[in-house]
């Protein structure tokens, strides 16, 4: 049982600069007793009003220098202060603020809403066990307009899919990592190179890009590139949901539509999944 | 990597009268190779493209029974014909389409929109593993009004809650329940039969109600009396989902508000999951 | 400037018989001055919080006998309170809880979220203005399988439809109709009995229906029964938006599909939108 | 009627560099007769089928200078092909593509979706009317975490809230304006012009800020500041949703929180619309 979606701003500041974090924390607890759901004896239930207490008062004690150290904190609380508590999970996830520019100038305590990918992180600990800690990004849409194609397939009397070799691979990624023991990382660096990763390995190089024989395959390159240079990521998870573009056929109305003019497919669409970790 | 969201609507007609069954279907594959991945052969990768077609035709052929009877189809289907396949889930969704009544008479092709509870189901296999069956209802909301407390409870310094015997109970219902060795069951019969239950644990009876001590005990109850009253269901998870309703607080504007006017706190929301099956 | 979605419940009880009303509210003012546009002088400036307030001691002391009559008692608190107040414009809607039933027995204090159509309603006031009332109600999903087409329709080259005598007919309904002098109008009796002319205009007689030959003139007939049937309605607006259900071509695949499997296309959508007043 | 949500991509390439214009267009028409309402006769009804491809059609014949040429492109198309229609008006929005940069070079072929404001347009023209456009910003998000206040406002026995001279100002804001004559204008550069006086106006210097009285004074700053930079504009309509912050009281607890942790209210929010055009 837990308490979901607890919103709140953490409000840093340094003279007249200020600095926001919002975040929305999820914690869930395992007790080591089960008689709260077979009596009704609640003693040892902790209720979810004062996990909601606890976490903002973490915050205000703490402050949130990384999701990822804030997660550590929020673990670290419940399994010191209470014995009953058999494991704890907590989710973080980031509001996008992003601090505002007024001509190339950064303004000292005005922010845009810029949700161009949602980072978030994860951590979860059982009672005698070690701190489990991952970290990623989500909703993170991307779209390449050509160096895409899907050729070679198995074929049988289903098949209607035409093999194309020049098409437009457009989706949204969820990408999450697992870091192995976990010392003094800088996780917003290590994330901000993950992210990075993630955009080269969709996209290729900027002056010609790189050809896609499949969303399987550009999966993997997004997770070799990462496994390969951020020593820190121990296993990464990627899904990504493609929205399909069909080229509308425009021969009834008398027009050759050399891939200008496109309809997404929302519904239904392909989903790929992969997970990679090291040897 | 799979499909999801394949949407459609199966009209069955028996002369005059039509039947309609408008599902949302997922359908996800594992391969035995992972070529696709590491070298971009596509070779032995079935395009969602056909797994779409498949679902569709296995739908024209067979109709749908039950969407459990079809998830089975589909499983079947893909691991009888596809020896690439080395796992398959499907997941199905019911669209709440009810036959329409006009002063009490059922209307013969005129159906309403009813989202009271969504039905799904799910089914899984591995090559050389038994189907896995699964069903469930979603989305289902709550509330009672009295017969709900929590007291009790461990408290310490970040505890804020008072103690309360007498609150309002609401919250959204996931349940998810396994079959076992599925041979012919009445799917339909099962479902309406566990919907009732939950609604009878969740209120007790409609003269009276039944106390509850808390959400665990509530999910507890409704667990019990599902595994005791429909044979056919080995595991049960139970998510209840709870949204608050505060009592306001009037005293600064001269008035008593003895439980009359409540505002309902949607975030943060507390959730409660558990799953239970038989010794 | 206003107060969008206060949220609350309004709980009354008979004996051990509950009653519940829950609701969203959102009240609009505008002032007769412009100087805290202008000046920022908020001299005259009602605090949103303090509309809150008002909407939450209006429902303690008045509970809400009917959405309509607490419409016009917010309108009326404004106006008579408030010298500054030039407009007022207030929305209700309901949350669509209705009590449950246990084998066909009303629960006394259960309750189950049903969204099959919700009903809201509309009153707005000039300084020396009548009070204007709307009610209505949207999210209305219905659908027919047959006894729809479209023909005879204007074609030059960009018309590609084919005509139709058989389709599905599939929208969503809105409906807002306003009261000439709204004396004491049993305003529950008048919506339900709406919405029963909204059924059967969409779909005819329960045995057989009525063939509909465009939404268009689906939509007028709902009106038009509305007003043959419900004298207290002057006007009346339907908005239809329509899903389109394409009958999936499978002679690619080998097979007739005789109208049996259709896939919904979400969007685009058309969209159809009718006032019709009285003489 | 109409037709809503017209998705589609207009792909349009020079060399190997390719530039992309996602849209949704909504395009609703009135007709001269009222016949097929009220008889079922479709003879001048122009099915949305075909609105459909008439928009697909423009756009791949005329490509899309700018959302807001692509709009008077299509209300003129129907304008002068169909007599029969009285009145047109089309609305357009821009999926929020932007080129991707690799460690800032401009990549030829891929885009991230940045949804930091969403820009639209719209147009319509009754017969023998003149075209009216108007052009817009919305789902902008904007936080400013001092200099804000609220202090000064209209009291009574309702009124809870205190006053404050430091508050964080945080909204939704939606503008839309006409412009009047509409030549050739730049509507890109103008757009553009525009979105820096909304954030100038709700922020002020970045170096200091500037304090906003309320929420109305900081709408009419904005409204001022393009009325007086950008001529072409003539009426410009604002609204700013508000989300409030409440410092969390955690005396309680045992800690003074000196405006470090708020927490977003998100219902019931305030909301302030003010329309304000030259004289």
């Amino acid at each position: 049982y837990g308490r979901n979606t607890i919103k709140f701003l953490r409000l840093h500041r340094e003279g007249k600069k200020h600095f926001v974090k919002e975040v929305e924390v999820c914690t869930h607890l395992r007790l080591t007793s089960a008689q709260e759901y077979l009596d009704g004896n609640n003693s040892l239930v902790i209720p979810t009003d004062t996990i909601n207490n606890i976490v903002l008062v973490l915050a205000k004690k703490n402050g949130i220098s990384t999701l990822e150290q804030f997660a550590i904190d929020i673990c670290n609380h419940f399994m010191t202060t209470f014995c009953q508590v058999a494991y704890v999970k907590t989710y973080i996830q980031e509001v996008p603020w992003q601090r505002l520019h007024e001509n190339g100038v950064p303004h000292i305590h005005s922010f845009i809403y810029v949700p161009d990918g949602i980072r978030f992180c994860e951590a979860e600990q059982c009672r005698n066990g070690p701190l489990v800690l991952f970290a990623g990004i989500k909703d993170l849409k991307l779209m390449k307009t050509t160096q895409s194609g899907f050729e070679g397939f198995y074929k049988n009397e289903h098949t209607t899919l035409p093999e194309r070799n020049d098409r437009i691979l457009c989706g949204e990624l969820f990408c999450k990592w697992s870091y192995g023991e976990c010392r003094n990382f800088d996780f917003d660096c290590i994330w901000n190179k993950i992210r990075e990763c993630i955009l080269e390995g969709f996209s290729g190089p900027p002056d010609c890009g790189e050809y896609s024989p499949s969303y399987q395959k550009t999966v993997n390159r997004i997770q070799m590139l990462i496994l390969s240079k951020v020593s820190q990521v121990q296993v990464i998870e990627v899904i990504l949901n493609n929205v399909f573009y069909n080229v509308v056929d425009m021969k009834n109305l008398g027009l050759t539509n050399d891939k200008e003019v496109l309809v997404p497919v929302e519904a239904p669409y392909g989903s790929c999944t992969c997970t990679l970790g090291r040897k």
